[in-house]
């Protein structure tokens, strides 16, 4: 069976393909009937009339041209490939900025020495957790061994330490905190909206580590502008890689900023188990298994 | 039996004291055997001859005047009391700065959107704690449910998902972080010298939120001057509340430094419960019971 790789692999997890499938790395695709892949166009869609499986190396899945991948064919994602990755930065951003330290501290680096706003504690105080998958359900985890009282949304009940609510504004009505860890699909697009973040204390930390479209561009920006004391915390930005579009969020002192890297930029270590978990997921579909992270293609068309 | 209380504290906590003390604030205190007290001076004690029991309200003791204490007197702290809030903290700076959050965060305020230095994953690396106690402990047990490979530095061996050791240099040997929440005593005066930093990476990160004087101030500016991705990010500062005289620490980009707020500056909670567990451990004393955290007299002098 030929399988397209459209990206550099490590030499070893080549060879593993090698002995379960044809590699092909472009030319002629005619013959291919399973890619792996992290970005994939329209164009090499076109050239692989007999694809009947796609594996993608990333977590999300938002970024693929689902116009253009007919139904039959399986999507797979890699969700849980990074995520402890993004939970550790996630806890950071929202521990950081709950406990005043970038307050503190650029204040600080300014030669104010002067202590005003109090540092609250976060054990015993209400979280909400945004998206209950592999990244939300264990920054959930985390966040109830400390201590707080967290509430875990999603569509689907998932048991874990938090109470389960499908509703929004139940999970965020009165939370001192919360972080969004939801995928970006036509169900999440704009759902974090203005009323919701409201709902939340004047003082309250927003942090999110999944895709920024999840939340309403206007009500982030409104929200920060009326509300001092409150912090949102981001690493994904509507501009995408664009980060100039979205310069009016960086400069408001109660917004914390990183430049989408909280999947491990640059981190040789975390994208290597990406892909071994990729080609695993793979491998484990061309010998007749069932492959993990398969998509719902209903929730992207 | 007559105590004496040298600050204000939440009324019917003093009523509860009322039923096994009679309380004074001033005047005559020649009758006293217990005292309540957050400070201490050496005037004060020289007025209670009769005085048998101190109970100090915050965790650490190194501010009290130990030459003035009679041996016959003992000493309990209030060691756990703000554990939470100061374990919250730690991590928080721990996590910001590994994750190289504060780094992102402080290029993208500048309008710097360029990705260049990787952000590691805390899972599987070597970290390391310094001391044991319920701050150590804690935030050690928190590291390792994030799966970071936990070392433990005490003098007394103590069990825990860590590998205890109480040699430093076998803690510190090659770790990616390290947390230390030593008390300040005279065998941890200046225990942390530039020998002990520099057999860290490169890049670790160092977290002090135990007292400033447990690192030696100058061989933590050595090691934050020759390595400029080392991250040195503590709350204390040897000059204690004049922050200005350790100026130079915090204009330096990799150092990240908090005004002495991580036991929960500002917070009623935090203090009431401070003030909670020392009225009870001084009621314990009194009724003949066996009072926690009493301090070993030769560890101050």
């Amino acid at each position: 069976m030929e399988l397209y790789v459209n990206f550099e692999i490590p030499r070893e997890l080549e060879e593993e393909l090698g002995r379960h499938f044809r590699v092909v790395k472009g030319g002629d695709l005619s013959r291919v009937e399973a890619a792996l892949v992290s970005k994939l166009t329209p164009e090499e869609l076109a050239k692989m009339p007999r694809l009947r499986f796609i594996q993608v190396v990333t977590a999300g899945l938002d970024h693929l041209p689902w116009e253009h991948i007919p139904p039959h064919v399986a999507v797979a994602g890699n969700a849980g490939s990074n995520a402890d990755a993004v939970v550790e930065f996630a806890l950071g951003m929202l521990l950081a900025a709950f406990k005043r330290v970038f307050y503190y501290s650029e204040k600080m680096r300014r030669g104010d020495y002067g202590k005003d706003i109090p540092v609250p504690v976060l054990a015993g105080k209400k979280v909400a957790v945004l998206g209950l998958g592999e990244i939300g359900s264990r920054a959930a985890r985390a966040l109830a061994a400390l201590g707080a009282e967290v509430w875990g949304f999603a569509r689907t009940p998932r048991d874990g330490p938090w109470r389960f609510t499908d509703r929004l504004e139940e999970a965020l009505r009165g939370a001192y905190a919360a972080v969004c860890a939801l995928p970006l699909t036509k169900h999440t697009r704009g759902l974090v909206r203005y009323e919701h973040l409201a709902l939340m204390r004047e003082d309250a930390v927003f942090v999110n580590v999944g895709r920024a479209e999840v939340v309403d561009r206007e009500g982030a920006l409104r929200i920060v502008k009326e509300r001092p004391r409150f912090v949102f915390a981001s690493d994904v930005w509507w501009s995408r890689h664009d980060f100039s579009k979205d310069a009016e969020f960086f400069a408001l002192p109660n917004v914390i900023a990183t430049p989408w890297v909280a999947g491990g930029y640059g981190s040789e270590e975390v994208w290597r188990r990406m892909v071994e978990e990729a080609v695993r997921n793979l491998i484990t579909w061309a010998s007749g298994g069932r492959p993990r992270n398969v998509a719902r293609r209903e929730d992207y068309i």
